[in-house]
């Protein structure tokens, strides 16, 4: 029996060694301040501003305990922003009136170096929650890491490993369609994060784009790749995408040419960032990815395929390289997905289910198949969704990673 | 600081050794009939039949891939009920027609047997996914376990073992109030179980009750207690609860204080159950109850205080003994939780946060505290709701049974 042949989607290819900084218009500063932890892997850097000036969207977590940077961030995007500082070692969240002023301190010393207003500063924090910030070395880092910016910077790859906290490997990628350049760079450890599966992303393009545009098109984009990650239900109280248009380049207008260019683009790195945190998982040995062809639409293909890449039991089994289909049934079903007497289903390119029937199998065969970096599970029901989520296997080391963070 | 004082619900005491069959009125016939695996611990026993000719209730999965038992269960219920067949090993889910067949010729086996109609026998299934039932074994085992019942039976606590698949004890319990008895065994291994999380609870009372009133009981108060254990969203394909009223004892109409006393002692015997379940969890070493005073009403409180028992991220901190309170607070947070900014939070007694602000605490207290075989998390908001969870922590044993558990 043939494997499932569905209708993936295409992704423009990326550049070789590209980064937030491959995009023309942008420059870095970063420092190490003082705020993480000495023992920190991989980098002591823990703060960095990012300069691009022209406009900004962002996305901030929805979580009813978004931290104060969050707070701030989402009041002033979509609009003209100059530059985003961003520090990892503390999450600034559960701090109160303090965590509030602080933000602004910090925008106001950016901005101060800059010579703009601190509302054209945008922030970003992740670490420890519930900690106060240390205020003066924060300031003092912020303002060292935008006279740096200023005069030139250092390069992404610094400002990507700067933002890691336990990260394995640093996330960075740029690409270029029909002469417009996208570069960005994330940090997040895969299904959950110790510090509150706290994601951020920071992409930059060299367009001249109306800020009200390109938040549509980053909610857009960020659906289809990092909100299509694995974060098993912990959303972080920090979580924050935001998009610098540089106000160079081309003007990017939705409807044109260009405009497409800039979504194929944001889409091709924001996806490479996204298989990237979920194959970093936190003792994670294999990047799962779940396509789901069918149901009414898209946003419901979408929703299902998260269902699968959530379930705890699926990814133990998938650890163990124990071919158990009906976990995955199991986990479209507590979704509420409808037909699935219908179901076809491959694991790992091997046919498990057509009709909704078992079919005959190798089991030893489909074993085999799952011990490998990459797997991806293929299902198709009636309808002309499409949706596609990835997560990783759960293995016992993420429950010590998880257990003994603070000990 | 003193520790938070909260107006948790009180239960009445539940009578030493009692099970499904201190129920006067009820019996129950098991048999060994081959379906379970040799090896399946801790008993051989994989059919039972459970006489309480009344009335009876169910509530079954809402998974859309629920298996054909439970189909045919709530197409049966409220209603006139003879007996309940039950069977371990096999989940009789993902087969299709054949299934469904199957089921019916199993409940007019039992039918024949009590002579009565094969509509007044409901059916349970818990076991692997997509595999045929060996139907021999199960409608032989089905007769003989039928003809046991009708003939005295077993008691209880072998009927408890029975449907035991990786449990590690026996569930049971029984309560008396003003002379209304409810007894009751279940099945189910605390957050998530390796056939899909199947939970199967069967409860008796002795009272002449109305089908359609039970009906409205039992799910009432499997929402306080079943439904109020983890299952971290695996919703299984099998998932059962069942009351049987026996017809017998004292008439029990809603409003009376009959009734009173039969959900008194209903919820007494769910919520041992129901905690039992929990503590039982794969790999756990503590029961987590989690209590939240506050939000609008009951039924959000209860759904916030499930989102924080659910978090794998908290239920790893517990494992490690890591009063990691920032987790708590993120888990409400993502679960959308209003007014955050004023809640009172206690960590197994020691106090951290009063109106939303972090208090002096001795971390290594609160460390030690966790350190126990139950745990409780008290939170309170504003507002007139109260809702309890139970869970248990994650370990690196639950992946481990989950990972191997078919090789």
């Amino acid at each position: 029996m043939k494997p499932l042949d569905l209708n993936l989607p295409t992704r423009a290819p990326l550049l070789p060694g590209g980064t937030w900084t491959s995009v023309p218009g942008t420059a870095v500063g970063v420092v190490a301040a003082g705020i993480k932890k000495p023992s920190a892997p991989p980098s002591r850097d823990d703060v960095a501003v990012l300069l691009a000036p022209g406009t900004a969207a962002a996305l901030t977590t929805r979580s009813t305990a978004a931290a104060a940077p969050c707070r701030w961030t989402r009041a002033r995007v979509p609009g003209p922003i100059q530059a985003v500082l961003v520090n990892s070692g503390n999450a600034n969240a559960s701090t109160g009136p303090q965590g509030e002023a602080d933000v602004a301190e910090s925008a106001a010393a950016v901005a101060e170096t800059l010579g703009c207003a601190p509302e054209a500063v945008l922030v970003c924090s992740t670490g420890v929650i519930g900690v106060p910030l240390p205020r003066t070395r924060l300031f003092d880092g912020a303002r060292e890491a935008a006279a740096l910016a200023r005069a030139g910077g250092h390069d992404g790859h610094r400002l990507a490993r700067a933002i890691l906290t336990t990260d394995l490997v640093a996330k960075e990628a740029a690409c270029q369609v029909d002469g417009v350049r996208v570069g960005g760079v994330a940090k997040g450890s895969g299904m959950i994060h110790p510090n509150m599966a706290t994601m951020l992303g920071f992409l930059a393009a060299d367009v001249h784009a109306p800020a009200a545009a390109i938040q549509s098109l980053l909610t857009r984009v960020v659906d289809r790749t990092f909100n299509a990650i694995s974060v098993d239900g912990d959303m972080s109280t920090n979580d924050t995408v935001i998009l610098q248009c540089t106000g160079r380049g081309h003007e990017a207008v939705p409807g044109t040419p260009v405009w497409a260019a800039l979504e194929a683009a944001l889409e091709s790195v924001c996806a490479h960032l996204a298989r990237a945190i979920a194959a970093d998982g936190e003792g994670a040995t294999t990047l799962v990815e779940v396509v789901l062809q069918g149901t009414a639409d898209d946003a419901a293909a979408r929703a299902a395929a998260r269902a699968v890449i959530r379930s705890p039991l699926l990814k133990s089994a998938i650890h163990g390289r124990d071919p158990n289909w009906g976990r995955i049934v199991g986990a479209l079903g507590a979704a509420g997905v409808a037909g699935l007497e219908q179901l076809d289903l491959d694991l790992a390119g091997v046919p498990v289910l057509r009709g909704g029937r078992p079919v005959d199998w190798d089991e030893a065969a489909a074993s085999a198949a799952l011990d490998a970096r990459e797997v991806r599970i293929a299902a198709r029901l009636p309808g002309p969704g499409l949706g596609v989520a990835w997560g990783c296997d759960l293995s016992a080391d993420y429950v010590k990673i998880n257990a003994d963070y603070r000990s």
